[in-house]
């Protein structure tokens, strides 16, 4: 009786998505909604870790059920029941031993960078007043699709040792208030979409020709791209799924 | 030595604008953070009173320096002193006597109603799980066009006597997450626009002729329109001024 639930949530209040030893975890606040439906403890288990103060409009979450609840009746009694920063948006039925961690066919990351400072969205955008040439991020962001070895943009406290992975889309649009970059890929590393945004930033600035990206991935050191961009501008965006649990 | 700054906020952790016996304000806030800058108690006049949880894009703020910071220092001042919630956008040198709440050509407000739940941005924007007819809503917002008495939309606890007020724009639109509406006018009676927004709610939800809307401003009686919207998605979004200070 495994079933699988898709939740949204607002990342500002949380130490991110999956249970660690200090902090407000998304994935404890679920667990603890689940164990007052279920009044028993439930084991989740997510299908991407978001970063504290990460958001996601996606996050695909399968658990054993211990006694059968229809799954539209789910998604009410988790909405009725876990705080308003997440939202259980749908549940389905999967077999007993699907993982949607393990069926991922691309994940859509969304980082928003502000030209002008909103009060209000402050937890979502990052204010950058410094004038941003996109056309350069542009140019740069170029040499960073296909498969690479990404480890310049992995953060070093990592165990993860093949740091190959597939952009397949990097896009950076300008709006009259923003600047958006879109990311998908089949996977990624430790703070990659961070260190990226944070180094396009930097090209965005001027300082280097859009070609020293090419420089950067190649030298496969993390010394060589620049800062992290902070957590808040983040938003998990869509995880599309294989399917194999139909 | 007056100087008039235009400060935006996120009304989501204030008690409203306005100072008042309990809870946190926007105004006291401000007021402290000018009290550090200026080593001294500094009175400040609004120019719109925003409820409980309304945010602004736009508010002007005058008060008399007791020495003289010029604008764009002030700004700055401001912005590293006061919290994260609010922000001075600019500052400009006016008339000794200038008061901007009184010299307003109208003002605009802007209310989210959203059709899907989104966590993040629970505090920006109203989610109605019903499906709303955007044009009955715009056939019933036509009647309110225009400068009548509003008594109909006017909370009961209030002192104003006059309730002719003229509204210029009451506009809704439609995207595929929200339904906007845009409301200006040269004033606005207590709740107001949360009053109009609730009842055109009701009107979206098909129970009546839109017709209808004419015998309940007719009526000039706050128990004919309906429920106030709540305040969370209200937004001050922008506030003309004669310009006399000039």
């Amino acid at each position: 009786m495994r079933i699988m639930i898709d939740i949204c949530y607002d990342g500002s209040g949380f130490e991110g998505f999956a249970t660690q030893p200090h902090g407000r975890t998304v994935a404890d606040t679920l667990s603890a909604a689940l164990e007052k439906i279920y009044k028993q403890k439930i084991n989740i288990y997510g299908t991407s870790r978001t970063d504290s103060k990460v958001s996601a409009k996606t996050q695909y979450i399968v658990f054993d059920q211990p006694f059968e609840i229809e799954p539209s009746k789910l998604v009410k009694a988790i909405n009725g029941t876990v705080e308003k920063s997440i939202y259980c948006k749908s549940a389905v039925n999967v077999a007993d031993d699907y993982m949607p961690r393990f069926d991922v066919e691309y994940k859509t990351y969304k980082y928003t960078i502000a030209k002008n400072y909103s009060p209000e969205l402050r937890h979502l955008k990052y204010f950058v007043k410094n004038k941003l040439n996109v056309s350069v991020m542009q140019e740069a962001a170029k040499h960073l699709i296909g498969t690479h070895d990404f480890s310049s943009f992995c953060a070093a406290n990592t165990d993860v040792v093949d740091k190959v992975r597939t952009v397949t889309q990097l896009d950076i649009a300008e709006t009259e208030d923003d600047i958006v970059i879109t990311i998908s890929g089949d996977g990624f590393l430790y703070n990659m979409v961070r260190i990226i945004v944070g180094t396009l930033i930097v090209f965005g600035l001027e300082k280097y020709s859009p070609d020293l990206m090419k420089d950067i991935l190649a030298s496969k050191d993390r010394g060589q791209a620049f800062s992290t961009a902070p957590a808040h501008g983040l938003m998990l965006e869509y995880i599309e799924l294989k399917g194999s649990y139909e």
